[in-house]
């Protein structure tokens, strides 16, 4: 390797078809996962347009050495936790090998050829078994949104610009994009009504979320300080945090949501690395002056110079009526990255700060991440102020919640002059009717 | 296997030294963990009295068959997830086996006793990959007095009688007894303050609580019935929940706890069957006359009449003085499981009502099971009211929470007229200072 990065150049062709181009996965991309091509068998991966590259079968061929041979060893046949564990100089290694190997030109081509997989004849796997998620709550608009409705007199509580306010989800229930997710049951209660009932949730939402995949960690009792938080992030992913509203607001006092969310989550189903990322790193943005100052352990001049993302944000909507027509997605809002009031590395300082140790594989989800504007929003609830406004579609239908058959798709994409843009692909699932 | 289960016989002895009457574990326990004798390799084992019986050499003996060799079997060397996915059948059968082989004039008393470690020279471990950890909020009595601080006008808020309180914890950071616990920094700010500070927490506290080890579980989008929620529990066990109040007032709202309790949990680590417990079940006992009735969900007959258990609970405290003077433990406390407003099957229903899978080796807390009077609190913040009246010890210390150098210890027992007394041994850990 060289010491200068030239796997984001714009300027980079691949010689697989379809790469150049790919709104989601060019050469300037090269995310990792975990799929299983038609014989069934599981494989770490790396996805290249329409394709995916078979890493195991391509570390048999010898064509990779050194730490770019130890990042594919690393990599399980079913989970890439060992990998991430490296860090990131194999895993910048890799990179910068496939790169390689990939671009129009290579020498390599022949014997590399025979490793690709038709991404559409695969099935996709989350990348890592995912031992703690924590999901944050740093969009500043989504939290002022939902404050309003739930607490109208105090929307922002006084905490919030102090604290990167998080808690602990479920990981069992993470599924990865294209999995049904099935309309959760439970108790909640009308404002008006005498007691709780327990039924299918007639407020069910979507949430727009990024996810932080945890490479190294830390030892239990050892904080992760703001300077080296970076080291430990091994890549990005979009969230969908499902949400039952009625239940949530029934049960979350004093301790939480808890079976409101944690009946699924949906995640796209490929690690894009920090370096994919680099080309679209900003300043801190979303902290508006006359705010407090973070406390030195969330301060670092690095992290404020380049620690927040401008990554496009999108939440398309997908409901039988739209289907039979044959019309289009509906957009539901558009929304960008950079609304993060913390940025990535204070989420993994502040959660490690008390002691509390971070494993590779970890998932860390953002919360929500709304813009300031109605046609911005991340959530339902948001976009139809509480289901009072609901949404209409192109179809005649009208949706103030997520009804059994409809379709949620996020996408985020990385749009830069000068720069290839890169995604980090799809998350999308079909709601199901409640069990009986 | 008889129809009959003998294996509670108070009469039952064994030709283990010290096992007879022992407080925890005599022959009627047999709880099953993963320890390391001196050579230091990890296996499973069950103990009796002071010893533990190394179970992989006792298969390799020949002397288990059937369900009991198949249960052996699945005990991983450091893990007994699968042991737990096998639900009841073989995990009695290992039990009822354990009992003939370890019992007074057993013939295969020399073929088994080569197999017994001292429990003393063992190290514990975790007796299972903890996949999800869970926190309830059952203690009726602690959710009145924690409320009463948090919220004076409000203390009990309106959904506690319909919906088992929980949220979703740390499993990363739950440890066995023994393994001392370092105190966290973080945010907190006092009600006079301009600003937070960060620093070492000031407000250190114990919480007294059970665990709940996971069975074989559900898929995700099956839940588990309350009628059939019992066999899914696998066991039980001890856990001290740590909480660091000054965080917890200032992050909890609105989505819970997070630092506050995340640095460190500590559990017992022998897993305490149902059947072990089983002479201990009492009628579901804490929901007064006039309380709302339970909604269908949570609501089983044969629950109700016997899914509460009576248990002895209680809180010690060694401080650096106690034990400079040679003086016994300070007893914080005297409580009882059965303060429980909910069963443990009603946890795993409410749980997996909407969904949500659980699966072998999750954990479910209770909550902090404090009784109704101030000498059976199961926090500090509860037995000192918040630190306004201190505890006086008789070393002539005075603790309002805990100084660097306490140590905790909780302890469980089963204590019943014509039984044998059955505990879940002991869930201990000393406080380390903050880091620098």
């Amino acid at each position: 390797m060289t010491g200068i990065d030239h796997t984001h150049d714009a300027a980079l062709r691949s010689w697989v078809p379809g790469a150049d181009g790919h709104p989601d996965f060019p050469i300037q991309n090269l995310p990792l996962g975990v799929f299983s091509p038609g014989d069934g068998v599981m494989r770490p991966g790396a996805a290249i347009g329409d394709r995916i590259l078979d890493l195991k079968a391509l570390l048999a061929t010898g064509l990779l050495a050194g730490d770019a041979a130890a990042a594919a060893e690393a990599a399980g046949e079913t989970a890439l936790n060992s990998l991430l564990a490296l860090g990131a100089g194999p895993r910048r290694a890799l990179r910068a090998r496939l790169s390689e190997l990939l671009r129009a030109g290579s020498a390599d081509r022949d014997r590399v050829a025979p490793f690709l997989h038709e991404a559409a004849s695969c099935t996709l796997h989350l990348p890592a078994r995912i031992g703690d998620y924590t999901d944050f709550y740093v969009g500043i608009h989504h939290a002022e949104n939902i404050g309003k409705q739930f607490r109208p007199d105090n929307p922002l509580l006084p905490n919030y610009k102090h604290v990167p306010i998080g808690y602990h989800g479920r990981a069992s229930s993470i599924r990865p994009s294209g999995i049904p997710v099935r309309r959760p049951r439970g108790q909640s209660k009308a404002p008006d009504a005498a007691a709780p009932r327990f039924g299918p949730s007639a407020r069910l939402d979507l949430e727009l979320e990024l996810g932080v995949w945890i490479g190294p960690g830390n030892d239990l009792g050892t904080p992760i300080p703001i300077g080296a938080a970076q080291d430990h992030v091994a890549g990005y992913c979009l969230l969908n945090d499902w949400s039952a509203r009625d239940i949530q607001a029934w049960e979350y006092q004093p301790l939480g949501p808890f079976l409101a969310k944690n009946f699924a989550s949906t995640i796209s189903p490929w690690i894009v690395t920090p370096e994919a990322l680099a080309p679209f790193r900003i300043p801190q943005a979303a902290r508006p002056a006359g705010d407090p100052a973070p406390l030195p352990y969330l301060l670092d001049e690095s992290d404020q110079a380049s620690g927040a993302f401008d990554l496009r944000l999108e939440v398309l909507l997908v409901t039988p009526g739209l289907r039979e027509a044959g019309l289009a997605p509906h957009r539901v809002s558009v929304s960008n990255a950079r609304h993060m009031y913390w940025t990535m590395a204070q989420l993994v300082a502040h959660h490690t700060s008390g002691g509390c140790n971070l494993q590779p594989g970890d998932l860390l989800g953002t919360g929500t991440l709304s813009g300031p504007d109605r046609d911005a929003c991340g959530s339902l609830v948001e976009a139809t102020l509480g289901g009072r406004e609901p949404l209409r579609l192109a179809s005649g239908e009208e949706r103030r919640f997520l009804e059994d058959g409809d379709e949620v798709i996020l996408r985020a994409r990385g749009v830069r002059e000068g720069f290839a843009t890169v995604g980090l692909g799809e998350c999308r699932a079909e709601i199901l009717g409640a069990v009986a």
